[in-house]
């Protein structure tokens, strides 16, 4: 059966057990939040992963080859270190090399569920047998969702929502930044040189069957992006949205869970009503924010811009949040970058959790007061979000007395005033 | 006459001449909203910087010895570094070696208004001269403050709200991180083995004297700003805060400009409530925070954690953010990390400046925007916050398209539409 449905009547299924043992959520309330779609269970394997209301904020990096860069190994150990850091999913975005072996390899190797964005490969085929991207066929395009489907990755990727109604839309109120969206960027490409509506949308029926065959979980994409914060929250944007909304209800009344994907590019102060907006419109389906980058100047620090954003997106409700590396607009990442990004959305990701108030969140920042407090450093390193490189900035210099660090050294605030304020008074 | 008091009088001061042609505010509004203590202007030589409502958001980066490190020409490597990547203000918080010379060397050689706290330099002293801080004299205090003023630096920050009846506060409610901030350690452990008041605050009078003769700008120090956000927003940190608005209004009366210091650690959602409790109890002046860090899981990404807070802060009234490096919590930061830190401040002050509405602030995301469409790298890197680091990372690999990066090489979203959609509907 599948989750949604069994969620639908009243089931505890594997998965529903499995995620509220680990996030400390009764069974029967996750099961009602799956039933309402405010909730969704991932599987990968024989693990399960749960994004929405009442749940931890998770996070997924993006890895992949490019045409230009092709190392498989490479990718692998873009898996590692995202997974080792914390990414809670991972999503392979190949575009160059033998993309299918790829998938696979990744699939069979890493411990967090996997995405797809099956268009992609869609369009590369496309181009490799007929030369243009604008002769892919409809059957093309299901046959490769089929095939990741059945490959065992857990979610995918589909622009749906982008209509013809949409590119008027767009006509009427045009952009600074067009499209930046690549899965857009091909299916508008295709829609505007085949005068034909998005395929994913005129057979989102076609969707349905495949999604309810593997119990695929759909992430509905967001080709109209914002690219720049410009163009952010503008008619396009919206009216993509509008339609994700309807679809959204579809996929839920064919037993098919879904997330919507958010921007992109955001002002930090029109955040709140993104997220507001796609929580009203997709009736609470979780929602799946790429950064958003809150300005465009600081390429070589996207992971920073986007933490900012992420941060207030994840605070005000969105439930995933996807890594956005010091790379990005530049190049491929490579592993630092994959493992700076991932740094980065996972602080993002747990300050919003206490920001919203998750139960026990704010244990963690507890127990790390507590150990400062103490000077104690080594419960200090294995409480920190990364231990290497804690050590690296904290053994670079040597303060002369033992228990402090170099900031200060032997004017340590915490130490001085501990002899006469006492500890016990402030600790108890 | 001193700034305030010439303002007061609706003066066109030189300094309100210099700042509001570089901030696009008109001169009278300038001059009202000093003589209204919302706005201050710091003067360093012939230079003047304006902070406050109405301005763009200001950043200081703190450098200076500590007593395991001592290495003037570090420091001086370190101000170049902040100044480059644009910190608008330093403080030499100097605490190892001869700090005389430090900070007159600081001074010298700044392109910026440098600020300090000389209650740092009085407890050494006294350590050093009589073997502890307890002993410390209330004459030495106002000396090395006076001696810090006479060395031309523009503003200082002194922990006056701190009195008996803030410890009192603290005894009742106690915390997990007790006091982590310097001066404020230094300052109650003072109080508490003399048992007496504060001598800032007891001898607020001897301050004014300070400030009006060298029209030096009061940053009104928070000594009890929570060091675990589990301690945030709590009433010791708010009792201060009370005292420092009876403060500034004491000061304004004595026509000296005030700034108000702020925390430190606070959760995301807690952010909104410190900025409001300032302004509405200090009555509008500008608000000075450092960070604040929104987890404290993160050492080694304090530059992160705490440009999520700034920009929170900015976007709801902040003026003045200070950096935190990524050296924050495990030593003396080095001059990356003086870079990194700086880096991350200015992108949370640009992205509140855009988010408060800040004219013409989101330019510069629009050139960006327009650059990217267009693929004119060379334009990118000239308006990336470090270009530096846009090269290191956009140079690593190349693609074998020459106007794309290698995130996605021959598949860049950005061209592939602009064939069908073409450019012109788009960037009219």
């Amino acid at each position: 059966m599948l989750e949604r449905e069994s969620a639908l009547k009243g089931i505890i299924s594997r998965g529903i057990r499995y995620v509220s043992g680990r996030e400390k959520i009764k069974p029967e309330v996750l099961a009602e939040k799956v039933a309402e779609g405010r909730a969704v269970i991932l599987r990968h394997g024989n693990i399960y992963l749960g994004i929405g209301e009442g749940l931890r904020i998770k996070v997924n990096a993006n890895i992949g080859t490019s045409p230009d860069i092709v190392d498989i190994c490479s990718e692998i150990e873009k898996l590692k270190a995202a997974c080792k850091y914390g990414a809670d999913a991972v999503m392979d975005l190949s575009t160059g090399g033998d993309i299918n072996k790829i998938r696979k390899t990744i699939v069979e190797r890493s411990p967090v569920p996997i995405g797809t964005v099956p268009v992609y490969q869609a369009v590369i085929e496309t181009i490799e047998e007929k030369g243009a991207l604008v002769k892919m066929d409809t059957e093309k395009l299901f046959e490769v969702i089929e095939r990741h489907a059945d490959d065992g990755v857990s979610f995918v990727t589909l622009h749906c929502g982008i209509t013809l109604n949409t590119l008027e839309r767009l006509r009427k109120s045009p952009r600074k930044t067009m499209v930046v969206s690549r899965g857009g960027a091909f299916l508008i490409s295709w829609m505007i040189a085949n005068e034909k509506e998005n395929p994913l949308y005129e057979h989102f029926d076609r969707v349905m069957d495949i999604a309810r065959k593997y119990d695929l979980v759909l992430s509905l994409g967001d080709g109209m992006r914002p690219g720049g914060i410009v163009d952010a929250t503008d008619n396009s944007q919206i009216d993509e949205l509008l339609t994700l909304g309807e679809l959204t209800e579809t996929a839920w009344k064919n037993g098919v869970q879904v997330i919507i994907e958010g921007p992109g590019h955001i002002p930090l102060n029109e955040i709140p009503a993104n997220v507001v907006l796609q929580k009203k419109i997709c009736k609470g389906a979780p929602f799946y924010v790429l950064g958003p980058v809150v300005t465009d100047v600081a390429p070589g620090y996207d992971h920073i811009t986007s933490a900012i954003g992420a941060a207030v997106a994840g605070w005000y409700g969105a439930d995933f949040i996807c890594y956005v590396t010091p790379s990005e607009h530049l190049g491929l990442p490579g592993i630092e970058e994959v493992i700076e990004g991932t740094v980065a959305a996972k602080i993002a990701a747990h300050s919003a959790d206490i920001a919203r108030g998750l139960k026990n969140s704010i244990e963690w920042d507890y127990k790390m007061a507590l150990a400062r407090t103490q000077r104690n450093w080594q419960e200090e390193k294995k409480l920190s979000i990364d231990p290497v490189k804690f050590d690296k900035i904290h053994k670079r210099y040597k303060s002369t007395e033992k228990d402090v660090c170099t900031m200060c050294g032997k004017y340590c605030a915490i130490k001085t005033v501990e002899k006469y304020l006492g500890v016990k008074i402030i600790t108890s």
